[in-house]
């Protein structure tokens, strides 16, 4: 009997995702010719319901077409299986026939994998393929959709930055990241010169004090006439809490399925548009959160990004037939690699920002960032200085 | 003596604006060698304070760079000038020796030069060119600055339906648009089919209440399982009020200088967030500002709309030599043509959308607003359809 995949797609989507999903379609088809590819609906959601959609034989070109769409095309999932519903996953992969499953996400996805190839008992290879704009996997230089969510961030905050010029006043643009400042980091990318927004970077890897906030925006008021901040929707106080956890009435806080808190409703918006109001009172202020633009938007897909998300979906489908594991990307000083990892280097782990990417004793970025950054999200567009 | 040309940049800047700036500079130094070309900064606060960049000697090649950078180079204001700051400027125009004024905005700017128009007498020749991305000015098939922002705007919807496919819910944008519903109509220009989000769009043209809303959200959720909704900012409730002011209590609005109502804080954000956790709880929902994206995003500035925008100016300097007026954009039934009509055609006046752009039983786009949208601002990303 011909062999079986199953690949699937889980937590947010990305630019990319659907680049990883035809790799690995592709390469199966072109090494197992005869294997069956079945891509689940929703995740592990579609395993657990077989709900399949059949891959085998879609044409090439059509594959190709949705490589280049953003967001999941097979949809995707937030559930986090514990070890019942995994026992439910794991007959729904045998009844299905499957050899391998292939699972693109991020590090709760490489943790479901994990769980699925400790109760497997090596039957069925698990592949976990990276996938997460927050870039904060572990064995990772850099994850596939990072570098298009990036250049979306770097862009809106070069654009804003030149509107504030023109227009003079406080601009706070919240950026997705709940652990790691690395998205958020992307807003300085394409600064033009010294006088360049954003001047001011908060991260999650650093504690959060409204008061230092208030400061920085006036001294940078004074020096620029006007101030630019990114902010990570994931910036917490120094006791740990989520800022928007410290500025929000606990009865109103919102919550998801996993009792995280809910970082990007208007809570923290109209939280940091009060705290400038009340320390900053009649300056122009604008609070803006970039929402879900950055993860999917059609007109900042990154061609490097695209290759190497395709990439790492055959680099995922040569891994399923080597028994499993996680598929890292890394950088050998010169260009990006595929490596193997064992899913419990990445499964459930954060990587952060290394410390050297912020200046000591400012909310800026230190050249370790630039250096990253332009290697990664090099200057696109050409600009000129504004005579303002 | 050779003659002067004062030129400003005044309102909301957009992605091609500076493309106007670049396009009469050019035209000015090609028609008038010899003349003094300067620009004003921050629009009339630059001729009242004396403030010019000399923009006679400048190198071609870095106009040319400045006109595809977006924003307002110049900077802007938001001043709208009475009587007697008008006088001011008109002292300042004289003392500056120019003999026309060029001032590049929407239809405040064209009051301004109105005022400015009537009071001089004639010795100074003054021209409005027209910039908005909310597309309402008077005489015009479309405004230099629309196209871009309506191209960015398709995009982010386009964007997040796919993203709404892959991970349901209900997801609301707030558009820029204080009174006309073009920038928020052209949300649905890249509908990939029937399925497609937005399935609902809301413009200040048409009263907006909220027990509809919540009606119609239901109802979208049921056929389509997600709800995508475009919400222009400037919706108000059937006795005229923005719907900001209904949802909001009084004593927490804001207003600017010129008493209007803030509408695109978090407060509007925040009701409608409130509003669908009340009428529909437990769904999944997400509300975000589109903000200032749309007007300057670097990633957007569509090549029509530099052309047209850059032809704007040069037909503005053109306009100057004769008298003065405002340049529009017509549509001759084949192609954008520029004609000069008379400043009060547009000073102070609001082009909205026509009644027939949208269906009369529903808040969805009819097809005269299809077909207004698919002529400007054509496919331009081939995506394919997902799987979900």
């Amino acid at each position: 009997m011909s062999a079986t995949f199953v690949i699937a797609q889980g937590g947010g989507p990305t630019a990319v995702i659907n680049q990883t999903l035809v790799g690995a379609a592709l390469e199966i088809r072109k090494r197992h010719p005869g294997a069956r590819v079945l891509g689940a609906r929703h995740g592990v959601r579609g395993i657990r319901d077989g709900d399949y959609v059949d891959l085998t034989d879609i044409r090439e070109d059509q594959l190709r077409l949705i490589g280049r769409t953003p967001s999941s095309a097979l949809g995707s999932t937030r559930d986090k299986p514990d070890a019942a519903y995994c026992d439910v996953i794991l007959k729904g992969l045998q009844k299905a026939g499957a050899d391998a499953f292939i699972y693109i996400g991020g590090n709760d996805t490489a943790g479901t994998q994990q769980i699925l190839a400790d109760a497997s008992g090596g039957s069925i290879a698990f592949v976990h393929a990276p996938k997460t704009i927050d870039n904060d996997l572990e064995e990772n230089d850099h994850t596939p959709g990072f570098i298009s969510a990036a250049e979306f961030v770097a862009g809106a905050f070069l654009s804003v930055d030149l509107d504030f010029r023109a227009l003079p006043g406080i601009y706070v643009g919240i950026v997705m990241g709940r652990h790691a400042g690395f998205l958020t980091a992307a807003s300085a990318a394409w600064q033009l010169d010294e006088d360049s927004g954003p001047h001011l970077v908060y991260v999650p890897e650093r504690a959060f004090e409204v008061s230092r906030f208030v400061d920085d925006v006036r001294a940078t008021l004074d020096r620029h006439r006007r101030c630019i901040v990114a902010v990570s929707e994931g910036v917490s106080t120094a006791d740990g809490k989520a800022l928007v956890e410290s500025l929000v009435p606990p009865e109103r806080l919102e919550r998801d399925a996993h009792g995280n808190v809910k970082l990007s409703g208007s809570d923290l918006t109209a939280a940091l548009e009060q705290a400038l109001a009340t320390h900053l009172p009649g300056k122009r202020a604008r609070v803006d959160a970039l929402g879900y633009m950055p993860r999917g938007y059609v007109g900042a897909i990154n061609p490097v990004d695209s290759e190497e998300a395709f990439n790492a979906g055959a680099f995922a489908a040569a891994v399923a037939g080597e028994g499993g594991g996680s598929v890292a990307l890394q950088f050998d000083g010169r260009q990006t690699v595929l490596k193997k990892v064992p899913l419990d280097h990445v499964a459930g782990k954060t990587r952060h920002m290394p410390p050297d990417f912020m200046q000591a004793d400012a909310n800026r970025l230190a050249q370790p960032a630039y250096d990253y950054l332009k290697r990664l999200v090099p200057a696109k567009y050409q600009v000129g200085r504004p005579f303002v």
